[in-house]
């Protein structure tokens, strides 16, 4: 009765990976709610859209045109927020500003030429192409002199800023180590001096003892609800065996990369009956021509849906100004995807 | 022509107050929108809305009834995120999974018994007494042995996760420092040490230097947009003076503070010519007991509005994989709010 449970108390959790803390609130579900709906993704998209910028043949925003192409394609995204080409430099007065020139590339995925077709509804053959293409572009860009990080990611879902509705990931490549990979280096660089094993071999170990945040499992990979989730059904995907980056992974480990992926997008869909919007992305070793034995690859989900298919989880105020909070526990998160299996 | 220009080039800032990095991309303001539109807030808001939780006389969501109020209304959260009688706690297991109870207290803050009015259509004399209720919150709840740190907020607006639309605001005081006044409270105190003066102090001094990201000036206050802002329209309000917390605030401060909430706001309304959605609060000194002589009390504003009334910045999948990424450079956001006065 009086001693401290996670399943009901207010708590924070430490997150391992970014050494920040995240508040819990788990009695906190009940809120009533008079505030925002989102809407509900129309269902009827067709296969080919004739205003849409990334589908084949059609003109992009620049003027020109994309090919008549079939398969994944990818391109320069046209106003990226990087750019090759800029000049080094940089500004400075005292300590309190401090500017300086950033050098990247910026591509823009499209997964398939079907303007109908998310990763989920793809096959997984199809899906394992899109992978391929993660791991050419990986080596590209991280083989150029001035590219130090290369982040692949995906806004799916008008409510997480996608800004055409076209089914697409990105690729950002940049000189600098961004804050939160950062982060995941310091924590991991840590971690392995100490136990020469990486972070997320341990965790993953303990997850599997503990089972009690595993969403599925397939032969190389773990989808799991991470012990510091921050939104509502966020989750990590975590490669078995332990490698720093997307190039290490085996043509088997490529498939069974597509296959979990397809899994675990399938349980978002079922869980609120609606294409479930989320920012995704893979955190793998920096292309900083530096050792990484610390760095283990992954690929966080991050959803925002946290009640319904219209109601989402806002990270505002508190979250802002004081850290991440949420109102169900990752447990309990873990448990309802699992049910969908 | 091939020099480095922080008005042209994309680069990275530095945050002094939080030591983390965000990327601006000043060229990227003309990329194409086909994404979501954010519903215009109804201007037609009652006077009085008798299903809403929060106006004078209602019953709220837990049965309870609110009074008859005429002024500022505080009450604990019905369904506070934090709770005071959280038994002592912790879990953990080696250095992976940690957690610990957590205690605090969440409050709710009626600005006014009226429905209709935001901060902004309220009178500087009414606006003041909010003032002296954050005052007397902060004192009350400060001085309990269990709250080390008192964070006052508002979220406005459906699109920033306001549940409610009656104008109010937030109290949720807790054990813990949270993740951004801890990171702030760091960056102080090594400054502090170094100097002798406050970091906002010399920042303050710059900024009215260089004269390029002020908004608007009263006698004891500043509001700019930081050199590191990452929402398009971000503000902070820094007083000229060196305290620590609210309770440090003269009467004729708290009148001035209150003056420059409403212009700023009323700045902000102009922008798109709807009520401007944002998060707002202070950052002030943790109430652990410690001496603070490095904390300067500050205000943010992170308002979400991009474009127009429609289109907001979305912090999404490079934003949360990576780091903040803004399109507008800090100093033409100024311009603009500045041209508004
Ligand atoms: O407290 P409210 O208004 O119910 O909820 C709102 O503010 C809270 C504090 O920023 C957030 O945790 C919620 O996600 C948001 O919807
Ligand atoms: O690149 P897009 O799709 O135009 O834009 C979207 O993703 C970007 C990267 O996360 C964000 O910076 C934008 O705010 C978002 O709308």
């Amino acid at each position: 009765m009086n001693t401290f449970d996670l399943t009901e108390h207010p708590h924070r959790r430490f997150n391992a990976l970014t050494g920040e803390w995240l508040l819990v609130s788990p009695h906190r579900s009940k809120r009533p709610w008079q505030g925002q709906q989102e809407e509900i993704p129309k269902e009827e998209r067709p296969q080919y859209d004739p205003k849409c910028y990334l589908c084949p043949g059609n003109v992009r925003a620049n003027g020109e045109y994309n090919p008549p192409y079939t398969q994944t394609f990818v391109f320069d995204n046209d106003f990226g927020a990087l750019q090759a080409d800029v000049p080094a430099g940089n500004f400075q007065k005292g300590n309190l500003l401090k500017a300086e020139a950033e050098r990247g590339i910026c591509r823009v995925i499209c997964f398939s030429p079907r303007h109908d077709l998310t990763l989920t509804d793809m096959e997984v053959a199809e899906i394992k192409k899109v992978v391929d293409v993660w791991q050419q572009q990986y080596e590209e860009l991280g083989a150029l002199d001035f590219i130090n990080y290369v982040q692949i990611f995906e806004n799916k879902g008008a409510v997480m800023g996608s800004s055409n509705p076209h089914p697409h990931g990105q690729i950002w490549a940049q000189s600098a180590v961004p804050v939160e990979p950062a982060k995941e280096t310091a924590q991991q660089q840590a971690y392995f001096q100490e136990h020469g094993r990486s972070l997320l071999t341990d965790y993953l170990a303990l997850e599997l003892e503990e089972n009690k945040r595993i969403v599925l499992e397939t032969t190389a990979f773990v989808a799991l609800v991470p012990f510091w989730a921050v939104w509502p059904f966020e989750t990590i995907i975590i490669p078995k065996r332990h490698f720093g980056d997307i190039l290490q992974m085996t043509e088997a480990e490529k498939a069974d990369f597509a296959q979990i992926i397809k899994e675990l997008s399938t349980v978002y869909d079922k869980l609120f009956g609606v294409a479930f919007p989320y920012s995704a992305g893979m955190h793998q070793c920096p292309t900083d021509g530096q050792d990484h034995p610390e760095w283990h690859f992954h690929m966080h989900f991050y959803p925002p849906l946290l009640r319904s298919a219209t109601v989402k989880k806002f990270m505002v105020g508190y979250e802002m100004l004081g850290n991440p909070q949420r109102d169900i526990t990752p447990e309990s998160a873990a448990e309802r995807l699992r049910s969908l299996l």
